[in-house]
């Protein structure tokens, strides 16, 4: 069994200080008083539950119902209320968007096909909380069909397609979530998954930790029988590590963020392909021959320089890490600071992870037309705020898209006011959620079936043979074909012809 | 500081069969007579030592001169005769590839330049056992600037280049090899290194684990005074990791050949051009539009297929790994099983490490003029005996060139008989193997300079920090400027401003 | 100057068979009784007025005035009414898309900026029959800027731009044009322009050949006035060659359609983006690992392969012309017949310019969710008319995407009904507008310049030197910097120092 | 029938200085006195017979067999010695050379078989000069077996493989060719090809023009038989022309070296595979990271940037023609002029086919170790002759590498002396070589067969439906699958089912 070494990881990762941050907003969220004062809340929602979204005017249905969901009354045909969503109608428009995602998730289907018979979720109550997308319904149903119950809210108060929703509450799953919640709201659906009378979850599924969190601060007693957490984000993932050292994590939970089908498909794959996508439905630009400045050569860099590479841009990286910069180097881009080139290039694009990459200082030296935007973490990268000043003027072009205005009549693009790119103006091809959908399935029947003592309170990564499985699931859509070892090679090589095939440090 | 967790490279590699055939080798070698018979061998060479470079034969200097090296009497203008080379009058022509080869290695010479004050390997004694080229000759004589004493012989019967030997042994450095070497020659040379009086190694740099190996057997009580092994081989590892799982090891020892920058760019970046350079050296083949079947896309075959890509062939890959199998289908090529295409193809080229990925059935249905050869592992991944039959007939075209002839006139071009094609047929660039001694270099003052107690009888990877190092060193020949962390981005992601900047398991 | 050989132009296209049946067409078109009644028509209008946008419904704003243009009494802020727009009041919203679209056509602008002293299409009257649309309004304003008159009308009845035309209104152009014209009403607008009192164009500028065809139908006497013809569209070159073979063509006309920059950039750049832009904003599909079959290699093809490659799709090409096949080779792509892949690809696209490339057959045998589309020539290349049987069911899934559903359940996925997939689901960037715009405005300025006898009464090429005056305009976007030849070096080339540098025949 | 307009051309292209500089040349090359001395030489052997090819030092085979063949009785095993090689008993290693040519040149061994039962060029008499390699042999026994009779001269000095003349010879084949020709050889075996008796040539094959020189010259009277004159390089193909304006050309000429295919795919695909063979051959250096400037994006210079770029080069364009230019920004280079970044680069490479394009100030400012090299046009490009002054050394490190020494220690590193990279330092795929070696007997055919009147006395391209022949005949080496048109797609196109398939004036 794999396990992150709490010392090294503590080495390269000292507590960072957004994770401090993090608790500090939160007891300046309780003195503000709630917009709608009807609930009390204990803390702000978290920073990964509102970034990446646009502000809910632009994506807000142009349905002129304004009654809030939760005042309403709604049964689905079966006659139950046990759920809180936009509009019940809607299901049928959601049901096809499932079946559309279904043909694209061929894993989690091959997953049902297989469970037919034993049911390796039998008896498993799992609370779920994560975005609300004809994929996570595809992922809530197939732990259905595995033999689970669920329970499910969503992790970001923008995200939820209402449709989606309205298809899972009338096919009978509780889910509480609809686009455009309050701060309140949030809350408010997490806590009628758990709150429930004659139902208590043994198992969670979270995205960005406020399920857990809400969980460890109103019901702590339910730890005792929940079997463990399955966790996907890096924020959620943090915050479970910093529990561990803080000796507080009292059930075991998965890592499923740092397994390798996710750090390298969702982010290098699916970025090479999400900021051409975001670019062009943002601003119609024409790649070939612009000069861009990419921030950081991780893998979503990478993805994002490679993509524009082909595309004829012009590309130059900066980084911080000696190692990334020699593969930048080696991969054919120029390695520069960003003042060096901030003068001529035409789009900004940031992938750090870190914050502040884009100063006020760098934004004024830009030059006319100049697009900026972020494909890395939350929406720190660029510091928007420093753009929230008299002198200059804001004009939204289009949605996403603001141009701001120098007084000498510069103008900037800025996509999705800085938030990520990739969520706010490009879609995110099922197949890559498929992947990761698969592997929080197999965590989840992981955990729910280890024997006793094979994990502790810890924090764990997927054991590798998963990760090889969750791939090899994913193989026939492209009609691909392994080969097999044969007695004598695996013996040879000392390998188990099944795998797993690579030792723990292997990079890919 | 970084270590392998035996376990897990345990569950993942079992003791391979190779490493038990290569001690069943060593017995039988015992019984054969030598060649010349006036010495005797406790064991056969190992396998690293002999593969990879082509018979003597091709490689042998036109020179009329055959008196062994050990017969002639040499001095050097200083009067020396510590040393045992071809011909001590080519140092000339050396001295001008060693000049060379440091205008491609500017992390050495920078080195070299930041020792002048310190010397941190002042007192050291390094016994070496490496490919003698004029990139080694620069890290020796930058050991040699860093304070130590050097004594050095080839990990290779037919890899020396006499003229870089011979210029070293003129500028002082007692070196003991010589292209095209008995296996007789081969430990008589390793011994010269270690068995002097008045003089005890107490570093050891070895390449493939003979050096290492022959001290374990005739002087154990030098360990008393070394303080560490370097090893840059994937077998030299392998023998230390068996070492230390049976107790055995005695000193500590350096795991170089797993770093990052040794993974990544010997093996990715370095194949991406020597697969090109090597198939076109051979035979002159156009690239364009080929059908070419790569086997395995670990590094070295990610960096064959990007290559080939490149260039316009047209490539299949097989794998055994579902993980690199989706990654091939990802990067845009059809994952086949070799049967599928083997009548097709125009090319095969392996890189799986493993053994008969290439049998004497598939040679049978490949068509005419297909093109075989091995960038992976020793000489085992093409079955190259089994086309050792009466029935065909082996034609050599050119230097490394066979065509092996059917029956019915089919020929199959071999190149390198199934050895490396890289090492045979194509030069590695200077810049590469600067990085692999960069590594060592630092290696080595780590582990001599290291205080008590830091490492222990074990295999160790190099820290991070010093990867990162490495790499930093080599960034200024591309002219590329790292961007440094203001304090408030080092505090918000909880790293130190000068690294290292990823967690240990980070993948690159 | 530059001519078609006309003679070698037959021997390669003999007139063809789509020409012949265009004739038939208009026919049979005077037959049909026309929607409204109201006015005669005298012949249909043409193929390219209609296809490669989509049906009205799927366009058309949301704004529920339905009443016809033409019978609106609107006038602009200065009093005018010589105009016929959808809405004068969005004028302010159009101005805004036509400053954006300014800033990506830098060659125009400086073309205005160059003409501030001298108007070298003083006197000029225009009547102008183009898509109406941000970057046509900035070629409109440009040519006002250099001292042309002009009048406008679209050239397709659903690519208005109904904010552009108020635009345009407002600031004093006669526009005739709104999107969801009838067909009745596209011949209206154009009798708008032409048939004015006091009023009578001395210069053509065709999209298609319509607004020529009226002229020569209606108005026969006016070409006595006219100047030139400049034309853009492959059909209207067409039917300019028609005519200039047919003795019919009276003024002299050029075709900006086979202008280098139009052909290389157009075509091969714009549809390296536009595929994959298409693709993604229809279905969200994830390109790494699809195979896909491209038909037909010229640049169309050429763009999209290019492309898809780079996204790490595997491309397969058919073609029917073999120089374009061993093209296709090189470049690293199977050349296949249809037929050899049909089973296996997840996307077909056309680009052959021919018909029934894809047939029911075709689309019989693909695979569960394959998607078709069209990157080519009008809506011939797939024979969607096959696809509308009883037996299929067509589901529309969004807009532009059609689910066809065999009886078994296989659905194909058809994008923009067959049409034009970069016309119907992506945007172009205007900087290739640019370029054909400022081709466009060069041949008018140099028809209406040219000393009386350099041009005949036939079809020219525009001469090489303004071609590559196009493509220097267009340099700056880029930050280039063109090197100048010395006189010696001038001399040494026998080439004049400001060009043109390559033969008639380069190919580029 | 195609035809250059010869005006177009000439507007094009003047007469360039180069071609007035070589009658120059030749005047004062008469004044000379000859090397040997025992014969007259009417005129100095033209530029291209000398060019692109290393000195002869450096090639000259280690024989010390120091007799002239000229001087030598050699017989062939039928008795014959209608011939002149240098060792007739190397005919055994020259026949598998050209055995192993046949299996890449399969178009010219269709075109053989093809011609089993009529043979199209029984009659002809062919005098050839051209490089006399495997290929060329290839091309000879195919004219041979299509019923011609052959005599062959080299066109080149340097460029004979004696192994290959010999074998010719062997069979029959009166060859008067060797390596190391001296000026007076060179004309004393073209002589020796025409000046026979009882045997005139019908067809001449040249490369480079001095045998049609040499012809006209010596024997104006032997044109009365010629039925025409195929011609494959750019200076050949130039004389004619200039021939043809003087009203001088008496017999009709094939201009093969502007057909499609020798353009697009010598120029294109093979550059983009020499470059790489050529640097690596020289230097061993590693591309990735490199800065590279290349100069001029013809056909050339898009290949050896498509090839660079692709292994990870970050690539820097020089331009004169905008077009072209633009070309470069759109493909993903930067386009500077050389100035700009001359400091910077670690390469530098010639595509232009102008003279002095690197100039003594260029190189005065390079970096240290920077490599020079020409992949354009004879030895012009680069201002080799500046580095020859008295402050610079030049110490040559290996065949065709000079280090050329500041005194100050910076060293440039220029291969080839300024020549051809690609004909000196690698080779030609075979393949390609075939491309043009069909083409060449193609337009043999033609010419040989075409009914009096189709040709006059003029310069001819091959007519467009031969260039697609050519590329049909290479097809099958790629397994590739053309499609045909159906009926109803030819009359739709309005072209003929077997081609040709494009105008004249189609890019590619």
């Amino acid at each position: 069994m794999e396990k992150w070494d709490s010392n090294a990881s503590t080495s390269a990762f000292h507590v960072p200080e957004w994770m401090i941050q993090f608790a500090d907003q939160k007891q300046e969220f309780n003195k503000r008083p709630t917009k709608i004062g009807r609930r009390s809340l204990s803390r702000s929602i978290s920073q990964s539950s509102t970034d990446s979204y646009s502000s809910a005017a632009s994506y807000t249905d142009s349905s002129d119902d304004e009654t809030s969901p939760r005042d309403k009354q709604q049964k689905n045909s079966k006659g139950s209320s046990d759920f809180c969503v936009k509009n019940i109608k809607q299901a049928e428009f959601g049901r096809r968007e499932i079946e559309i995602a279904e043909q694209e998730m061929p894993a989690l289907m091959a997953l049902r096909k297989r469970a037919q018979g034993e049911k390796p979720l039998a008896g498993a109550k799992i609370v779920g909380c994560t975005h609300i997308t004809a994929q996570t319904a595809v992922l809530m149903e197939t732990l259905g069909a595995l033999g689970a119950q669920c329970r499910w809210a969503a992790c970001n108060i923008y995200s939820t397609l209402n449709e989606v929703a309205a298809a899972l509450a009338e096919s009978g799953f509780p889910v509480f979530a609809w686009k455009g919640e309050s701060e309140d709201d949030f809350w408010w659906c997490i806590d009628r998954c758990v709150n429930v009378e004659g139902w208590q979850p043994n198992m969670i599924l979270d995205d960005g930790g406020d399920l857990t969190h809400w969980i460890y601060k109103k019901y702590p007693n339910m730890f005792k029988k929940i079997k463990g957490i399955v966790e996907e984000s890096v924020t959620g993932v943090h915050r479970l590590y910093q529990l561990s050292k803080a000796g507080k994590l009292c059930v075991p939970a998965m890592n499923v963020n740092d397994s390798v089908t996710k750090q390298k498909f969702d982010n290098l794959y699916c970025c090479r392909e999400s900021i051409l996508d975001g670019l062009k439905r943002t601003t119609d630009m024409m790649f070939g021959g612009k000069q861009v400045v990419v921030c950081g050569y991780g893998e979503v860099g990478k993805g994002c320089c490679a993509a524009l590479k082909a595309m004829g841009s012009i590309v130059y990286v900066t980084e911080i890490d000696p190692i990334c910069a020699l593969q930048a180097c080696m991969d054919g881009f120029r390695l520069v600071k960003l003042n060096e080139v901030i003068r001529q290039v035409d789009i900004v694009i940031t992938c750090t992870g870190n914050k502040n990459v884009v100063t006020r200082e760098h934004l004024d030296r830009m030059k006319n037309s100049c697009i900026v935007c972020n494909m890395g973490h939350s929406n720190t990268e660029i510091d928007v705020a420093s753009l929230r000043t008299p002198e200059l003027t804001w004009e939204r072009v289009r949605s996403q898209v603001d141009h701001v205005i120098w007084p000498d009549g510069k103008r900037i693009v800025l996509l999705a006011e800085g938030r990520l790119l990739n969520l706010s103006c490009s879609t995110v091809p099922t197949f890559v959620l498929s992947i990761t959908a698969t592997t929080q399935a197999l965590a989840l029947i992981e955990l729910y079936n280890a024997p006793e003592g094979r994990y502790k309170q810890d924090v764990y990564l997927l054991p590798k043979k998963m990760d090889e499985y969750v791939a090899s699931l994913h193989l026939p859509t492209f009609d691909a074909h392994l080969t097999e070892l044969t007695d004598e090679q695996a013996k040879y090589l000392g390998l188990n012809k099944n795998g797993p095939f690579k030792p723990n440090y292997y990079r890919y």
